[in-house]
């Protein structure tokens, strides 16, 4: 592991851009490198998926190993990703830091607290939480609904006792009433952070956040309650995006990591932007599949920032398809070039919503060791057929040697084509009519059945003025649909839209299928049981 | 603001031993401290003050500007105090860094995320919460009583809606129960954190932290949830000491914050260990007036690790004398000599406890702007009068010049006389002796009455093998007494022991009198409504 101060120094970053967190984490000042660094912003690419199986399609992994292979090829590339939380290291998640050959070090730190983000964002909300029931306290001059308080309190934990709670209780303990924890990546703020072009724009975003309603009905922001200024200086270092690496030492920005279905699942802005200064190609990637990652990346976050993709890189994996295919996860390890072309109806249709977004695609097919030479010509073959670029990424075994032709590849994809890159529907088309658009041309179904109290929702925000905004849809990632069976690329199905509310500081509407979680649980044996803590401070069992 | 890597060198602190946290703060990694300096250990320095008043001490500002005093003169002086929590200081709490010219910086950073610490002790004790709740929802194999669990839940929040809380609502989501929050500082893992002398004696201390009991009622601990070495994950960092530095370049270790009342309220042992192994004095202070500090400090921190203290200095100010002499808050700007004097017996006291604790005691009359000469003089005779060195401190006006003379007679009183140290009580003293002997011996009262539940508690402990454990006394700080109005030193009460409880991993026994509160709320105008953030990313009203 080479000192991170030395990872920036080799990427462009001006030293005093750079505030150490231990020897191997750099929080990055983005103004001071925007003020030092000139040179033209680089290729934007999102790295997406074909829908998730549990096999695990490896999208995180070919990110790291992407640039890894394309700094091996020559190339300037800058990976920009997600944020793990700590919550879920303790249950079942394996960390969120790649595998094999291309993982992102030091990894027990990324895993852990890493520079602090996750905890200011938890502060910060629960800042909020607190100030409420403390205007209610001292006499509720606002007129809040006590029963219709939305905003509810965060942990970086997986406690499903904290999902419904009652607080309050007590003499002078405040106002009794029901609430609830959500989990840190699931807060308002996380999305607000990661869209937040600065510290001006996070005020803004923050301000906009309704934290519940008047007995009137009037909606409460965060601005009304005086606390958006407490909440930025909890934010202060935290908007700061952090450098970390590759095992091959390829810098790699990591920061903010939001829920992919009740926010928009793409790592922050800022980081983004800090990628495509410093790099000749800034390689990110999406939560889920393309339906959902990419579809939010380009409907929400590039909508609302003017950034765009240059090139798309979708990862397939042949498990991944015979899946689809309808083999269970327990055989998927028997060649099956059959239901492998069976399954390929799923790549086929995220291929063709990526055309249509009009982003040039190229495919990685994610090699895992027994996938057979006739599986991956199968996969191969029908990407030829369909005129898209494709080919063979072995990043996991072998780092960057096994992404160099991917690597070869996109480059020349980015020099041959050019974006065409537009958003799937405008601003001014109704709510209604933006999720149909986005349930009829990405997920392959018929149209929407909302429930009375969603169409009731989207006609309130309709006419209060928030028709404007982009929808955020909250569904299962395994199915095109709302059914995490129905595999493949189901089609003629009805949408159930259950329920709709509105991030007013993230800058969408979030557009619920039936039930999400915010508040994972632990399983029967939490990997917390399974970990040991070395003297020497090395971790077993965390990642 | 030097480069603390500077003050890292300057203190004689190996540059493998530091790891930097931005410019201006860094973890230290003691076992290297420990393997690479070797010099005898220093001189351990209590400041203590008598009891605390609204007019303010100046305590830490006293450490601080001290310590600044001694290097002046030549003398290698490192400050050990306690680290601030972030809740408070977005309620009414301005911080606890000092001021005037005697201060910490960088203040904003300290009294926020500093290096993580409390976050990571937030997770640790939420991390077992919610491992006793997915207990519970599996089947429950170790037969916990729901309701007899203690463990609750933390926050570094002041958040009064928490206190007291029913969670687990909803199908699926666990066991209904009763439940509630703490500060983090009144956290047992704080405590244990502090007490704890390295990784290893961590693991111990957590593994004997009782959560609750089973319906036999036998005693349910954090190793019997296979919770130790993950919370000790989480704590891998924390457990490092912290480096900062005053306005005049010292260097000023800062680690860990327990509650004074319901735990020992002093910074940790490693820290101060790390401050004795780096200077020729560690001037370190702890929680509220002699009678809970002090005491706390010699007979839980020193009976635990075999340090000791070689003098004290006891922290007095013109106003807390008037204000003990019952002078009310709003006249203390008045000269009263006359009330001053009756205010003397406050100080006599404490004095006398010290004294008889064996350590050689300084006073330090922190000198405030409105002090009249006549006041003063009635200070220092009435010390000289007892036969104890006292010195006037104007630290805050003037930085170390104004702390010389204080610094010259600490030096000169560490020159003269040995500590003849001793613990106040043996540990085979019954657990009712130790208290009597502390309400006796130090507060000045004639002995305890003791709740029915108390009682029984008390009973149970002693039989159930921890007697030999001390005692913490969680009283209020503003009297000898247990009724916060009787100022100066009242005499022949008895003494209400309301609640006894066990901090089996702390390694005390909590004895209240009165109801502790471990989660503050926020005042009806909170701090936090007052803050700006700057553009320039300077913070206004957070100290």
């Amino acid at each position: 592991m080479k000192p991170i101060i030395n990872i920036a120094l080799e990427a462009g970053i001006p030293e005093s851009a750079v505030d150490m967190y231990g020897k191997y984490k750099a929080k990055l000042d983005p103004d001071t490198i925007r003020q030092h660094v000139n040179r033209p912003d680089g290729k934007l690419v999102l790295v997406t998926a074909v829908n998730p199986t549990p096999a695990g399609e490896g999208k995180t992994l070919t990110t790291i190993g992407l640039s890894q292979s394309l700094n091996a090829i020559g190339v300037r590339a800058i990976a920009a990703l997600r944020e793990p939380s700590l919550g879920p290291c303790f249950g079942m998640k394996g960390g969120a830091t790649g595998s094999g050959q291309a993982q992102i070090i030091p990894a027990d730190e990324i895993n852990l607290h890493f520079t602090g983000d996750l905890h200011a964002i938890t502060s910060a909300h629960n800042l909020l939480a607190a100030m409420i029931d403390n205007h209610l306290y001292y006499g509720n001059a606002l007129d809040i609904h006590p029963k219709k308080i939305l905003w509810k309190r965060a942990a970086d934990m997986n406690d499903r006792g904290l999902r419904s709670i009652v607080t309050g209780i007590g003499a002078g303990n405040g106002e009794v009433r029901e609430s609830g924890y959500v989990i840190t990546s699931a807060s308002e703020v996380m999305a607000v952070l990661c869209l937040s072009e600065n510290l001006a724009d996070l005020k803004v975003r923050l301000s906009r956040i309704i934290i519940g309603y008047t007995y009137s009905g009037q909606p409460v922001t965060a601005a009304d309650l005086n606390a958006v200024e407490a909440m930025t200086v909890l934010l202060r270092d935290a908007i700061k995006p952090n450098l970390v690496q590759t095992l091959e030492g390829t810098p790699v920005i990591i920061h903010g990591g939001p829920f992919a279905n009740i926010a928009h699942g793409c790592s922050s802005v800022i980081g983004t932007r800090t990628a495509l200064r410093l790099g000749d190609i800034a390689v990110t990637e999406a939560g889920f599949g393309a339906e959902l990652g990419a579809e939010k990346f380009m409907n929400i976050k590039c909508r609302q920032t003017g950034l765009q993709p240059d090139a798309a890189v979708l990862v397939v994996t042949a498990k991944s398809l015979k899946y689809n295919g309808g083999i269970p996860v327990k055989e998927l390890d028997r060649e099956d070039v059959q239901s492998l072309q069976l399954g390929l109806v799923n790549l086929r249709r995220h291929l063709n919503n990526l055309q249509k977004s009009g982003v040039p695609v190229l495919v990685a097919i994610n090699h895992f060791a027994g996938d057979t030479d006739a599986e991956i010509a199968a996969i191969v073959d029908e990407c030829q057929r369909l005129g898209v670029p494709v080919e063979l990424s072995k990043v996991w075994a072998e780092g960057s040697a096994g992404g160099a032709a991917l690597a070869r590849a996109l480059v020349h994809l980015l020099e041959s084509e050019v974006t065409q890159y537009q958003p799937l529907y405008a601003d001014e088309l109704p709510l209604t009519a933006k999720i149909e658009q986005v349930i009829t041309g990405i997920y392959g179904g018929s149209g929407a059945v909302y429930s009375p109290e969603a169409k009731r929702t989207l006609t309130e925000l309709q006419s209060n003025g928030f028709g404007h905004l982009p929808v955020c849809m909250a569904k299962t990632p395994y199915s095109f649909s709302d059914q995490s069976k129905w595999l493949g690329a189901p089609e003629g199905f009805m949408m159930n839209i259950s329920r709709v509310s509105l991030s007013a500081g993230a800058g969408f509407i979030v557009v619920e299928t039936g039930n999400t979680m915010t508040m994972p649980g632990l399983p029967r044996v939490p990997a917390a049981e399974r970990m040991t803590l070395h003297p020497d401070g090395q971790i077993e069992g965390l990642v």
